[in-house]
């Protein structure tokens, strides 16, 4: 069928869908962005099926989005860290989080992410809203918001 | 099962992405943004089943993402617009793009979306890369870029 698939859509959002859409993967890579990067943690957090874990992981992996690295060598263990792919991606995953506090956070936004520097929330166009600094992944922190209740997982 | 489903997750972007994670919905927001607002003009560019397109369509509409507002009146014909909040989905689109022409157009970019005040280029913090102004969907217009193939849809 033409055209069925994203990937022959000459189109870099949807050659970026190719890569990221699958079901899940932005929440792995969500993840990632907040510090976890063991199977079993991220599986715990997630809830997601083992193998589908798996299968995300091998392919962001084979795409160069993360780096397998052993942590451990006997027995020998990995962990996955984000590679400058995958660092890149913290833009999308930043404006979808902003998009859904506006939008689909009755209670608040669950999560709150600060400027390290500062303290300040981070703001528009990826800057803080405190003190105006242009922020990137390694700049900021994660905490508790607002929105987050026991039950919740983050 | 627990956590098996996105919106179980306390998390704006697991909420955002139950709300426009689905295989097709983010290409046919994209052709919103082009200003495709017809079914069959969506259809025939995305190439994706009638039955799909339209579930995505209407599953976007009670969200209140995009509108169905009537064009004509004999026949009935309808429209889909963004409504604000699709329109705030811009940055999500953009920072796609964006990631997608850096990692995932090795021909170049096949769309470029540029400034329609000065004709400068989209650039980092959806400012523009020429005067520096900060661009909303509104403020741009998307133009054929190098990687545009002749036989590919945009």
């Amino acid at each position: 069928m033409l055209k069925s698939d994203y990937g022959t859509q000459n189109c870099s959002i949807a050659r970026a869908l190719e890569l990221v859409g699958e079901r899940w993967t932005l929440l792995v890579l969500r993840e990632a962005f907040l510090g976890v990067r063991r199977f079993d943690a991220m599986q715990a957090k997630l809830g997601v099926a083992r193998n589908v874990l798996s299968a995300r992981l091998d392919r962001l992996v084979r795409e160069g989005i993360l780096d397998k690295v052993p942590y451990s060598e006997r027995p020998l263990r990995h962990e996955y860290r984000l590679a400058d792919k995958g660092l890149d991606l913290w833009p999308v995953i930043v404006e979808l989080l902003l998009w859904g506090d506006r939008y689909a956070a009755p209670n608040g936004p669950p999560i709150v992410i600060r400027h390290k520097g500062c303290g300040g929330e981070l703001g528009d166009r990826r800057t803080c809203a405190r003190c105006g600094a242009q922020l990137t992944a390694r700049d900021v922190r994660a905490e508790p918001g607002p929105g987050l209740v026991a039950a919740g997982g983050w």
